[in-house]
């Protein structure tokens, strides 16, 4: 007999541990000036590459939580997902079912949804579906995040949530008995995102370490660009390049953590220079929504560095082009049939990246 | 060969019937001063406890549809699911393969909703979701419910039904051959609801006979506390307290009804002698939205009876509290460590009420 | 190994064609003046009625891919799914396990959207749902629909969109590696209701040659209509008679269609007399919304033309009734009852055409 919700192992691990050491701590900062690169969930990391790590990932909270071995763990689980996802009768495909995944969603997110739904239901898992819980949900009527998470753990084995305030997921992690993945939550964090970033790089390129790494744009706002910065820093020789305009420029929570980390990083405003010597250019959207009436501020940073054929032309063979998604017309679509451009592979890599959680966090390793 | 439209026990019965005694009735009324105990789809209930009830359950309506019978042959089905659901590989995770439920809501309840998908997939059905039909559907073009129904009928096995207006499951399984149950009509009924409360009572103290229960808060516009009133009134040596402000009593049809059904009850101010008597304090939500414009009204009722640590300091060791959910603070957060604090149980054997009921109505006995 | 994104047939056809003739095209116009009768998702239809055609159906664009010989085999195909749909524990319940769907619905149609769902549900299919792409998603952020359908072919192995602007479909099958189906573009097309129209009139009449059919109501504005008139012609010796409020008749392109055809066709303003003389009365409802300020012409429109009793009094024993739902008094329900009441049965019909071309677009012939 397999019990469902208390052997599975993150629901075992979660309410067999005598301390939740998070539960007094205040709510969650996005400031990375003190890193915590063994935080709360990993107890006892392993170092050796191909081997498990000998303790249960309990939750997906925010990118803090994750060290090389973990990730390479990680990145080795996504890696046999991409075999299981092509086959459509491979056993693999079948090792989730009887499990129900909620995707619970305060605010709209249709490419992260789907995107995890996918996974679980690649893997032969079910979903329950919730697309605007703000709205439509007890929420409206003033319940608390927390009495939402214990009735929705009753119906689920793992929880998805997507939230418009910072530290949510934390508090609804440390309320549920069984797993939450934090899939955004407002300004705080995407952990899954950063982890398909580094995933990517890792795929593209073949290797993290030594990475050249160009972030262009709206790196003041973009959640997306710092927990990159943040998980690349972990890895040896890495070089940073900042390519944004004045009015959204790399805050210095980063660049101070960066160099701790010993991670060069130098800002530039000349993209072409810069995307000569990078392995990878990493794009982003100007988010138009933070700018409020200065509509003329807006507009002069969205055009000033756009990824086209000029700078392809400068571009390494080997290197690519990054994004996050959705792009406007920071990288013309002329630039999507150049193999270079890896950015719909990169969203695929999510697909990867989530199947190999889902699995990690209901089967374990 | 399993047919699957024609042969289900509940459309057999449903589409073989020769009368359909509702269709020239008047629309469903929520007074029960003329209580029906045996209604329409309850024809020959049976009296030994342990024995299937040689009926088909064709559609879950309204609670007079319930007698005791078959609330206890419903109650056993609902503790067989307990085990199912705990086990991923158990062979009743698969007994509803096969079978399609439309969730038809025309007014969002994701807590509702998320607990009948949940129930349909965790014996091995799929689901079919509307979350907004009344926005998004044919309805905002001006289309009759039977009509909707007529179409979903074809397209699923069974439908849930959650309506705006009061009497719309009735209509709805008047034109429906598939089984039809009522997640919510308006102001009118939640059968389901006031099962699993019933049935948690059962679980929770061990009987149904001879229960002191008291219920709490808003008596007057709460579908739940009357309901549970109605069916709790079918047990013997029951014995009910009414504890609410003034804004919000019961009313005097259900009162009536308990005095004829042979309940004893009282209205009474002092909510600590009331808990320190009962086996169940049901509290519930003050609900702002029957207030309008009278706030100060509201805010006076809402701080009135409050659920604490002082309260449970009263109750007996083997008295529970119970609330239908949401609750904002009429039960305070420090409850909720008490083993005695039921409502997240409660609402998990929802999940339980709603497997036996589909397994019922697709199954049979 | 069955591979599942590169070798399901239509995925194949679609990314190892050569030429994809209508990149260069301009966007699909609903003109139906220079019929296309050959279309680009058609090579070599054959000529043989029970023979598979051979060639791979790669998307459902527009009614003007499909030719007779396609329609005789989608309709074969369409009839088996009747007997599977029926039996639960049929095998063929079964053929589309691990294939997974994305309804893509930029505005919501819970009717189609619900319907393509049971047909994926119904053969053992996963579905990936958005009921409201438009508001919900990144286009809200000005994504373009070429970008959202590259990442979602990521997720999923078919998708199945709904759009406001005509073309819309034909630019998601242009870009996207896995079979795209039109569920409706705006004003544009809607395919598979075209298919479902002409596969009712086969199975309710029996035959498609020499059919006599009345199209009641707004011609002008109907897609639906006009969709029917253009597939219907394919077909020897049809004689069509449009009844229709002066203010939305139908226009010349499809008249002149019909004329170049061989189709005869005439307008007629007497309901009863028309009605006694066809196979098929199509009624459809007037569009309100496209009136707008002129409330009275629409209310004028509105009631000229009913099908009540005494339409039926006059109309032949084998006749039926169609409509394309939902339907608000045009059809009064008193007819309902009728056995020649063929529009429930219509609608059920689009659940047997869309399992037809789920199963031929994922697996083939």
């Amino acid at each position: 007999m397999a019990l469902r919700s208390f052997t599975s192992p993150a629901s075992f691990a979660k309410t067999h541990k005598q301390i939740q050491p998070n539960k007094a701590l205040p709510l969650f900062s996005i400031s990375f000036s003190t890193p915590k690169c063994h935080a709360y969930t990993i107890k006892n990391p392993t170092t050796s590459l191909k081997a498990k790590p000998n303790f249960q990932l309990e939750d997906v909270i925010e990118s803090q939580q994750f060290d090389r071995d973990l990730l390479n763990g990680i990145f080795e689980v996504a890696q046999e997902m991409e075999a299981i996802e092509k086959d459509v009768s491979s056993p693999g495909s079948n090792m989730l079912k009887g499990y129900l995944m909620a995707t619970l969603f305060y605010e709209p997110s249709t490419r992260t949804r789907l995107s995890f739904e996918s996974a679980m239901k690649r893997l032969g898992g079910e979903v329950l579906t919730t697309e605007n819980a703000r709205e439509f949900s007890s929420a409206a009527k003033g319940e608390t995040l927390e009495d939402t998470i214990r009735t929705v753990e009753g119906y689920s084995d793992i929880i998805v949530l997507r939230h418009f305030e910072s530290g949510a997921a934390k508090r609804a992690a440390a309320t549920a008995k069984i797993p939450v993945i934090n899939a955004g939550d407002g300004p705080g964090q995407h952990p899954t995102q950063a982890l398909l970033d580094v995933y990517t790089i890792k795929r593209e390129i073949g290797r993290l370490n030594g990475i050249k790494l160009g972030l262009v744009g709206d790196l003041a706002n973009g959640r997306t660009v710092r927990s990159l910065a943040y998980l690349i820093a972990m890895y040896p020789d890495i070089k940073i390049y900042f390519v944004s305009p004045d009015v959204v420029k790399m805050k210095d929570d980063i660049k101070d953590y960066l160099t701790k980390s010993g991670v060069e990083w130098e800002e530039s405003s000349d993209l072409l220079e810069v995307a000569s010597k990078c392995d990878v250019v990493y794009q982003t959207r100007i988010q138009k929504e933070r700018f409020g009436e200065r509509i003329d501020l807006y507009e002069a940073a969205r055009g000033k560095y756009i990824v086209d054929k000029k700078v392809l032309e400068v571009m390494q063979k080997h290197a690519v082009v990054m994004h996050p998604l959705p792009r406007l017309d920071e990288i013309t679509v002329e630039v999507d049939d150049d193999p270079r451009a890896a950015y719909f592979r990169q969203a695929k890599n999510g697909l990867y990246i989530r199947m190999a959680l889902l699995k990690l966090l209901l089967l374990g390793w």
